[in-house]
């Protein structure tokens, strides 16, 4: 993983799926809201497709498993050189430990969602422990290098781990849209950051890396760090802003009428009991 | 910000911010508790109130964010200075950042009380993160400074990563009384709090500044720093009292006869609920 | 305070004060099971002794307050002396600072027990307040002190800080019996660990002091702080076991008849709900 | 206890709790789950089985307690060497201190279950109070070990501490099936590790021990621990195919009919709630 595309590539991974579980709970929030006044089967619909991403989610995982264990230099599945005497490729094992439980979660997925006396928020708890996990092998990983680096690192921490907290915090607090919106900002901050990491150690024009000794740059990267989620925010605004333009759009030509109407009434109704 | 006037001007904004919002919370208490006897249409009001709200706080955070870019000496929009290569003045850029998450919050005020699908806890949350980020910034901001120096931006973390805990947990646990009052403290808190460092590190007075080596100072200002809280509630109880005076006038003009009466019946029929 | 009573002053208060708060948990719980069977007027009482036990509060705390600053050798309310050039007598005035905060929780106890527009939970909240300004000012006290003795104030802390944390989650979630015997056995706990650090750092019996350089007295220490703990439980225990038996007794004076054969019928409910 | 056997004692006590407490919850979940259809009175069953698990756990407590103190070479209930000025075997007291909060726990359990005036939530804290204690005194037992012997211990107390919070969670949200099982897999963790750490720091083949200051050593059983959690996972899932299919066939002796499609239609509506 020492290198741009090693960094590039899970930034991409969760870039990715923080969008899609950012639109996801979304259309979730939308498709509630209008339930009342036309309901067409939206739950079955995304019972398939729960199972569905766990299943790409798996697909996934064991690609990456099966990645990081038989490239070529990979450890070949062998964790001890008796030859040398020493642990052989710890490195890799961390990353396919942490592919491993990703995989796990994808697999609770597919179970909770077509085994029916499984508890439905198994995956939550699952996504909570994968990250918690993912938190604690980088937290074990930057032992021995340069101050930057492992600054950098620290950050990816903070992020997995405060990600893992409110993945807890939705497994304990059912249906909330503001905390699975605010999760999936935090998985697109981790794929951003992934992708900075990238560009801080293997500079990819191929210039000199950055001063890893310079604190000026670690006051740098900490705002930097801001700068990606404010960005984040952007994003999911955007995206809410597009799925919302999209439902109403769709939602028009299936039952016309009366939405704008009974929407105002529910929402005068919400802001009741809220207030 | 390295003088008296830049650690005033920013503890006098949170100071008035403390105030607004302690004001805001009580009125809306009493409003409530009041509701069933005569209801003047203060939802509406307060939906209003919100807006203008927003309004306000996006104006301020962007004359803030202009302000640390354009004063003379600022850096002008310019981030890395080639000739010199190294960063350009970085400290204004920390501050234009924690402004911009200030902005970010107040945009997030302004939409969610005027569109409709939007949830409308979405501010506390942008709250939390706006305060979670300033703590941040604050923790990255001190590297190699004076023992004292730490010590005072140390308690300024402190009290605005309790805040944002604060509001994150309103953000979960809507509409309790006192977590608002007890934000709006722990705001006054880091308004005083400013001014406090602005009197400790660059004396007004012109006179020598504290000895920033000597530990009496530092066991002094924790006490310190307990007292100015201690005020806060001062402020606070005085506030609850002048808010309570003000509606019950202002109550008696509109419906004198009953309010005594029922006030005491639904008080009965909480403490009820509670005991 | 530096003596043996000066230890075990605020022990026995704290003790006395868990006893105190363990037995009105009790009552208050037991009376609420018994409620629909008679109910004899018991929440006026409830409401006056709250209200007793605040005046009490209060005027303990004044003396605190007043003994720290009137003592011989005293502060007498001056905070700097000019003469030396240094602060006056700090410690003394962080106990003051210490009991100004149990004096204010008296103060809300009074005013949110008479005032009837003020929330009933207010007190909850001061008392995790006193708590966190008392635990954040022992951990700002030990600066320079020996390793034995910065321990025990360490547990110290670890005590009162965990106290605040039950608080405040009372303060969240009403009404939970088992919380409230927490706190008390936390504050229980408090009171039997001053009496203990006065034991290590001045034995009463005049005897020479502890070693205060051996880590063999830490590993003890740390034990014997669990041996308190759970003294606390079984004193709790055995005021559960008095109380019930008081309440029984009571009872049956009053309405002699149908009481036990309800209070199973509740039970059985009460653990269907559970189950 | 500073052997293999010493480790694999503990180690194997907990593995069993482990799988106890999760059969048991997932057995709680199941006929909740089918109560409706057929109600063999199980909640009778359950609270017998309540009651023989705190006896049970008492007498092993006791037993554990006993061990450490009269074993040849223990401390036989001296506290303190006079002759040698010091104190007799901490460690042993420290084990024995464990031991008695489980005892506590055991206590507890029978009290809750048989005296109908106390909450039935006691027994939680307890184990809340057990596993945190146990947690304090394993984190004040490592002093002046070497690297790796501190670092297992480190995660020792990290598992132990997560159980606490788990079980203390489980204490304030009642009756939450995948809380139950994570507590029991953290518990089962705790049991593997015991071994875990027999193996390291006395390897039963009699071979040489680790290299206690070899990082990667560090690294390897930070990942080694993931998957000992991997492991639990497998475990549970394993055990909840068993009593699923255990239930389903004793419970088609009893009632064969309709119980799958009301559960069925059970599932459908608890979906539509949660959705």
């Amino acid at each position: 993983m020492g290198s741009f595309r090693g960094h590039a590539l899970p930034g991409t991974f969760f870039f990715i799926t923080g969008l899609w579980w950012s639109t996801k709970s979304i259309l979730k929030y939308l498709c509630k809201k209008q339930k009342r006044t036309c309901y067409v089967g939206s739950k079955v619909l995304f019972h398939r497709i729960e199972i569905l991403e766990g299943i790409v989610l798996f697909g996934m995982a064991l690609t990456g498993m099966a990645g990081e264990q038989f490239i070529p230099g990979g450890p070949h599945l062998t964790l001890y050189d008796y030859k040398l005497g020493q642990w052989n490729q710890l490195l890799r094992w961390q990353h396919f430990t942490m592919y491993f439980f990703f995989a796990l979660l994808g697999v609770a997925e597919i179970l909770s969602f077509t085994i029916s006396s499984l508890p439905v928020s198994l995956p939550k708890l699952m996504l909570a422990n994968a990250l918690f996990v993912e938190a604690f092998i980088f937290y074990n990983h930057t032992h021995g290098r340069e101050m930057l680096d492992i600054f950098v690192h620290q950050l990816l921490v903070l992020v997995i781990f405060l990600t893992g907290l409110v993945a807890f915090l939705e497994f304990l607090t059912w249906n909330n849209v503001l905390l699975e919106l605010l999760r999936s900002s935090l998985i697109l901050l981790q794929g951003i950051w992934f992708w900075q990491i990238g560009f801080v150690l293997y500079p990819p024009s191929g210039g000199p890396a950055w001063d890893l000794m310079d604190h000026d740059n670690i006051l740098f990267l900490a705002m930097c760090f801001c700068w990606h989620y404010a960005l984040t925010f952007v994003i999911i605004g955007a995206n809410y802003g597009f799925v919302t333009w999209l439902v109403k759009f769709r939602f028009k030509r299936f039952c016309p009428s009366e939405v704008g109407l009974l929407k105002n009434a529910e929402r005068e109704q919400e802001s009741e009991e809220e207030m």
